[in-house]
């Protein structure tokens, strides 16, 4: 712990918590207790996973702002939705944390102290090995004893000059992909580290709303008022992307979604109505403009040779009275026969497909065995856990051609959590190939490397043409 | 074995069925072949099964009748529906066990000469290990060759004093909860041992037939001719309870159900409609009744302040031919989506949910993350067995407050069934505990014991203020 | 490696591929690294493997042509869908290997150029373990380096008098059941050996075609121009099946299908509608006429007392472009519900049931627990791979009856693919078996492998009739 710190340090147990001189911990898996796996298997996969984590990756998905892409107080580190909604879940009142105005080290003194049911939860370790790897924290717990100390020489070190990069070095990370707004302005960054994609949820499902439609006529220029304007705009939109580099257009769905192809006369007749009622639009009305900006988006990423990322089964505002971003559920009843016509229509496309239940992932896996156009993309939210990466990563690695699988991406919204992330997808990916491919299978440890290497790194790089 | 019964013994093979003064198992898992697992690892997940094992606890969901608690001979045993419908579905003849005034000898007769196919089941292993716990049993097998010195010793020894007392103490029960109709006195037993909780099937799904409602007001003393004496019906029902230490108030639901609020006016047009025609009004109608009075439990469940356990997605009578309690089956198809409404509606009720099928496990885990009303409860029914609670168990341990989960209930009909299956649960909890717990994140025993405790035990007696 | 294929041999690399003397893999696990299992461990897994692979079996489920059973080129074996949809999915065109009048020899230069994507996966290993059991092959990739050596060889191989004998012989395959079209003669071979079974998919879903009405006309005699004229045919089928030792009828089923009876009066009416506008008429005739096919099959499964195989939950024809064989897919929203209806209606009739995807195979083990005419059947096609064979495998054995389960046919074209495609499933099988029995639950090995030859040997020649 710096001496600066350790000066200001509110409480005497700072001692405690920190390693000596901040050693960095060697990463692997936990300690394991001697009895509790033979040293022989405990090395193979420590082995393996050894191999994973020196790998430089890029991060195919996130929610980065690259303007202020690192926390600068363990505000933003708590703030993330997982611990605001899982200690809301479990007895913090919503009001709490989102009070306006509330100071961040506030804010964390009140998330601190729910914390304690959460110490079971995978999110929670997310968490412990953050503060672990770049802050020097030694302890397994953060608690209302010790999170002053932690909150203090967090906010030095974030204070560091070149902390982003930092972290990105640390983390092993080339590049990190975004989730541009549509009319986001795409300047003031390095866009081969923070890579832009073009996220087109209001396009497709806020159309109807008389602010995105203004967003889109001052982002292009363009009034869109019908087919014809609107398939404009949209080139327009690709047209700016491209001049910044951009890898993919993306869009997260709801399990109702059935993509289909909608007439240039019905998608005339979805505009005006749109542009008469907004919201108030008749249900079908809407459909149909869904349905052509989301097929006009298609051709375009034809055009444009970018991959559609669609993260396919999520019911927006299920829980209305829940925390800012912790209010999104779904309904697991979804197929991916509903992107029948889509995949058809577009050979050309991309798709690299993130479902949001694990019940989807065996259709994931078969349409990415059948479809030239489909590939499995990451590990998504509420399947973003290790015993469901577990199931559905065996069963793609074994059905799924290795090039056509996209192993993670972080989803993060600031940068130190994707170190954690990581290393927990890398912890399984280790699992599985030791136990399902050397054992069982018989497979050398080095050709189990270079199928992680190939869905971990390698994948990500060729299918987004990521250089 | 006794002397008395070795007299009575039916057949000289007696000699070798018992161990030697019915040495208690050490309970344990059963004997491990040396070379099958490491004694190290073995040794972890022993340890932390020990620890669960020696907690006393209380069972949250029984169909126990508490005037005879315990079973009488092993007609009983064997009656339960796993072993009927079991030896059924592999061939006996639902005539030959159902048959009017059949001796319990001669139906335990038959249903041994049926078990040989059951044998792989972990119903089966239940039996086993309950004739070991109980009655020093020593065989591997219950067959026409053993079975007659089984029945006559277990006879014997469910005869003795305080039967009931004994399984309650073997099995370390502090209390079981009850499953009582709306219209049982709840007296003749004590309330903290066998501890009542309302059952509401037959007034949410039944009200249509007469029997029903004349149940109802000989219980209420209320003729429940429209919604606003229907509610006061229900109310009374409460208060009934309330007075007899009642802890929860529970249902068993179809996949189709999906509850939502119905109105003054709706709810006397449905009612009046089922006094007029009972189960052959219009299917709006039944379905607005039953809407009425599910969501009226709901607003009773918060005002005296009961949790509301929801069993969800089972059909009943599936196979109508089939044995007692052997005939319902399901339709997977079904989400937690559908009670949006009611989660959102009755933010201080806590439901704990149990789900029947495994597949829709994950969506109970991610309802029971977002919101706080909703906690995961049990591993119902067919999703009872180990396979299933495993994978079950893991995701909701990783992703679910640890404060937030009901780990596991008997569902039994007599008490000699808590210790084999709540045994089955705690070797899977060990299992989990010690592979994703201690081996995957580096827990330390402690840690792993601690959580195990929690889902066992603590969040029981919490969640229904058992104290 | 004989010596005339030596001297044929294209390239020097072939005194490379091949052990001496074409040893015979012990066959077993492939070779494990020392370090990745406990030696304990992987003895007790290895044991119980050699014990079922020891066994002389009857693959109840095949494709095979008993007028051409084994493959006379790699083409054949290559030409398994398995590999050309896989190949197509990863980058190859569908033209390059659908051109017509390809060479076997070019086509399969075509296909190993694009086997390396699909090296990961559980296909590519059946077929190096075909190879080396087969042809001696020692390598561990087919590639562009080696494959020409190999196809030599096995050419010559599979060239030998007898080879069909020699493959079942070295497969020990007692006998392979067929799907034999319902006009198929059933002349020319061993029914003892290559056993039919009558496909029925035609007759369900293609009557309204001409060609199909045509074939059944010829095939019977008889026009079947009404329900009863159709019932006379179908009969006549049995008839022609029975004496040719028919052991099942079976059929493959789109997740649509919800079998009803319909009247005759409905089915005279959807039948002059087939053949008055062929696959133009309605859709709800067409769909009478499918069910009534359907539940006279059932009728006369039951009079035949055979078998009706239901393969459930297929979409044909999702990826219009796709390979041969290789356009199907599914939807995983299928409910065993839906077969409510035909299991209470023949109670004597037994179906053996296959689930396409893995999260109906609760509802399978559950439908097969309850229902005595319900039994599990093997691991079909999508859920075919070790991933979902573990957890849908172990779910069975734990929860259905012994005798109720059917492990696993092989669904193969060719018979080369018993051989490893069985070796996979007993794999896997003394996996379950040494970890979820021996270990979990203490039973001896000698139990665990009993379990093991029930479903796998046993039950197939029992439920089937094979003596």
């Amino acid at each position: 712990m710096g001496l600066a710190a350790m000066t200001r340090s509110p409480n005497a147990l700072a001692k405690t918590l920190y390693a000596p001189e901040h050693a960095a911990d060697t990463g692997i898996l936990r300690p394991l207790t001697p009895d509790s796996l033979t040293p022989a298997r405990m090395s193979l996969r420590e082995r393996i996973y050894a191999e994973l984590d020196a790998l430089a990756i890029v991060d195919p998905h996130t929610h980065i702002n690259p303007l202020a892409p690192a926390s600068t107080t363990l505000a933003d580190v708590l703030g993330y939705h997982y611990y605001t909604e899982l200690a809301h879940s479990a007895g913090l009142a919503r009001e709490a944390i989102e009070e306006p105005e509330l100071p961040p080290r506030e804010k964390v003194r009140r998330l601190v102290e729910h914390l304690g049911p959460l110490e079971n939860t995978i999110q929670y370790s997310w968490l412990i090995e953050m503060l672990r790897e770049f802050f020097g924290f030694y302890g397994e717990r953060l608690s209302v004893d010790n999170w002053e100390a932690v909150y203090e020489h967090a906010a030095d070190v974030m204070a560091r000059p070149h902390w982003a990069e930092t972290v990105l070095e640390k983390s092993k990370l080339r590049a990190v992909f975004l989730t541009n707004e549509f009319d986001d302005p795409l300047s003031g960054f390095d866009t081969n580290v923070y890579v832009p994609c073009l996220r087109t949820d209001d396009l497709v499902f806020h159309l109807a709303k008389p602010e995105v439609r203004s967003r889109l006529e001052r982002a292009t220029g363009i009034a869109a008022t019908n087919a014809a304007t609107l398939r404009q705009a949209i080139a327009k939109l690709f047209e700016h992307f491209r001049k910044h580099n951009v890898r993919a257009c993306a869009i997260s769905l709801p399990p109702s979604f059935a993509p289909r192809q909608v007439g240039g006369a019905a998608a005339d007749a979805a505009i005006a109505a749109l542009l008469a009622k907004g919201i108030d639009a008749d249900a079908p009305r809407l459909d149909d403009a869904a349905n052509f900006v989301f097929w006009t988006l298609a051709e375009h990423c034809r055009d444009f040779a970018l991959p559609f990322d669609l993260m396919i089964g999520v019911n927006r505002g299920v829980y209305a009275a829940g925390v800012y971003q912790g209010r999104d559920l779904y309904d697991s009843r979804v197929s991916l026969i509903q992107y029948r016509e889509l995949f058809n229509a577009f050979p050309r496309v991309t798709f690299p497909i993130s479902v949001l239940a694990s019940v989807t992932n065996q259709e994931l896996v078969s349409y990415a065995w059948i479809f030239p156009n489909v590939i499995t993309s990451g590990h998504w939210w509420y399947s973003n856990t290790p015993a469901y990466i577990e199931h559905d990563l065996a069963a793609r690695l074994e059905a799924v051609p290795e090039t056509k699988q996209i192993g993670y991406y972080s989803d993060m919204y600031k940068l130190e959590f994707a170190l954690p992330k990581f290393r927990m997808y890398k912890r399984v990916l280790a699992k599985v190939l030791a136990e399902r491919f050397v054992v069982d299978r018989g497979w050398s440890e080095e050709r189990a490397v270079a199928l992680g290497r190939r869905v971990l790194m390698e994948n990500t790089e060729r299918v987004f043409g990521y250089a």
